[in-house]
């Protein structure tokens, strides 16, 4: 939960990070700040936590250049931002701050563009151990929606709510909000957390319901899933001990959605921690269930095979059953989505599909 | 309200198109069906309703060619499906219709792809005038969310639900359900209604507490609007009476959101009476506001010139007001988005910008 000392955890980093420039200064230091060097060579998979991590390597960024001084000047604008936004309870986009150093007095502070200001954001991230959900930063985009047998809590700024997420909402479900560590679970009577890449088949679930029938949580992913939506899957793992399966399509991209859920990703090693949930289990189409169901399939094009051969590459599917899906899939050349299974009856997924694949696996 | 008439409705509209075909046999005429005509050139802006509509012109898919007779008889198998769905009360997506056609015994009637068996849903909602929604067809991509004084029924498979979009959802609002007609409207303390286009400027309003404060529903379009967000705006705005106004950045693809918000698309011409809501006023970021307060912006790329000239002679923005924002766009050669607002403060947007615009426009 975001409690009042979560706010104060993370006003004290960042007003540390200022004193310690402070300091530096005061110390006749050229200022600087250290960060894990955030190129793709300084990332390795840990085997043991089986997520990304940074490597060893640092690099500084020091006022003894012009460039490097300006760097830090507008981290500590950003830090005073962010500091005012903490005690106020306020909170903003990414965008926003981006639009917001315009109105900075020192011209020098003003960001030349987003990519700038979102890199000092990972970067205050990295060196304070704060994310930025903490920092009240919300995402451009929301995630996603979630139903199922979960009481929940949520801390609004005009209250608490507590929503039963098949009891208390529509069809279209529980909007995870953008901080979703807002959010205490109360009461549950879930089984399994169940992630669903498209709309189309998070509806077709909810309509069959499978969702009370075998008591999970649907997770509407919505594509490559945003940060609120792993964090709160996450959460439901760790928190009330529940197993975690990804329902994608049978293409390589997907695959990397599933990834994403597992392990994290390089962009945002700094987290996994926080957003990666390396037991998930695939249960998405698998190129075995385009032989075997000989569903309507699509044929690879040059940038499927492509990304298939890099994951054949990439630690995190090195695995006999990954390299044996990936290299049938090289073999049969085809692609499908998961309503292809609709080509069988729109009960197929729920009457045989996903029993039959999560009886196998010991979900259910 | 999505009733059991509607349903009904539904049904008899579609066994009276296969009733026709059999008279059609019947008779000894060649079966056919009669639709306009939808290429662009039988598309017309209709000056007295403000919305597109079709033109005179009609076309005839004919069973006197094997692709006619094609035609008709995926027609007829779309139909028994679509039949069945309404009366044993399911849905399904328009995916799931083409990867279900597999299913079908005359491999005849398969769909060759996704577009044919979206065109032909056309078709059917234009020759029976009931919406794709009556026939239980749901979108791939859900409608997005509201947020204000508004208490509401939604009529679920699992029964009534009560929501009221303030006190009884959490920061991320009310998610609009795939069919909104399935909503009644039940109390409301609401001036006006306030779609916003980006998720970013959404979560602000919300925040600083503007729904609150001024009494209006927030309505999340999340860019071009889905028809489920569209037919809730036209809804609110008939039932209850209320002004609808469109805040979005100041560029020609918004300018576009509004015009589909407003006045419908050439695409859903048959639907600008369920979509459309003429009296939906623009409250974006307009070129003269990027002069008066300076706004951050970005140069106008050459697709955006296009854009302009076309918008130009578009007949949805022939007023004295469009021709010169777009003419002063043009000569700035300059866009903003909503949330350069930012480079004011954070507050700038409900302290000043908005109350200022809507005032003037009369709204609050």
């Amino acid at each position: 939960m975001s409690t009042k000392s979560d706010d104060e955890l993370a006003r004290e980093r960042l007003i540390d990070l200022a004193v310690k420039f402070y300091d530096q200064f005061d110390e006749g230091d050229i200022p600087h700040m250290d960060i894990p060097t955030r190129t793709k060579s300084n990332i390795v998979f840990d085997e043991d936590s089986k997520v990304w991590v940074y490597g060893d390597r640092k690099s500084t960024r020091s006022a003894n250049s012009v460039r490097g001084a300006r760097k830090l000047l507008k981290a500590t604008y950003a830090i005073e931002f962010l500091v005012r936004q903490l005690e106020e309870n306020r909170s903003s986009t990414l965008r926003e701050l981006y639009y917001l150093s315009e109105s900075w007095d020192a011209e020098e502070a003003h960001f030349n563009d987003q990519d700038e200001s979102n890199q000092l954001i990972e970067d205050l991230e990295i060196v304070s151990k704060v994310t930025r959900e903490d920092f009240h930063m919300r995402p451009e985009e929301s995630g996603a929606t979630l139903m199922g047998p979960l009481k929940l809590r949520e801390q609004t700024r005009r209250g608490e709510r507590e929503i039963h997420c098949q009891e208390d909402v529509g069809e279209g479900g529980y909007q995870i909000p953008n901080n979703p560590d807002t959010i205490e679970f109360i009461d549950h009577d879930i089984d399994f957390i169940l992630c669903v890449e498209t709309g189309g088949m998070r509806d077709r679930l909810i309509e069959n319901g499978f969702d009370t029938q075998y008591n999970c949580l649907i997770v509407h992913l919505k594509g490559q899933p945003a940060r609120a939506t792993r964090r709160i899957t996450k959460r439901l793992h760790d928190e009330l001990d529940l197993p975690v399966v990804v329902f994608t399509d049978g293409d390589p991209w997907s695959y990397r959605i599933y990834g994403s859920v597992a392990y994290g990703s390089i962009k945002s090693a700094h987290l996994s921690e926080y957003l990666a949930t390396p037991e998930a289990q695939f249960v998405g189409i698998q190129p075995e269930d385009i032989v075997e169901y000989d569903l309507p399939t699509d044929p690879l094009a040059d940038s499927d095979v492509n990304a298939l051969q890099s994951e054949l590459d990439d630690p995190r599917f090195q695995s006999d059953y990954w390299t044996e899906q990936i290299e049938l899939q090289l073999d049969i050349e085809k692609k499908a989505e998961q309503q292809a299974l609709a080509s069988r009856g729109l009960d197929f997924v729920t009457d045989e599909y996903l029993p039959t694949r999560l009886d196998e696996m010991g979900v259910i």
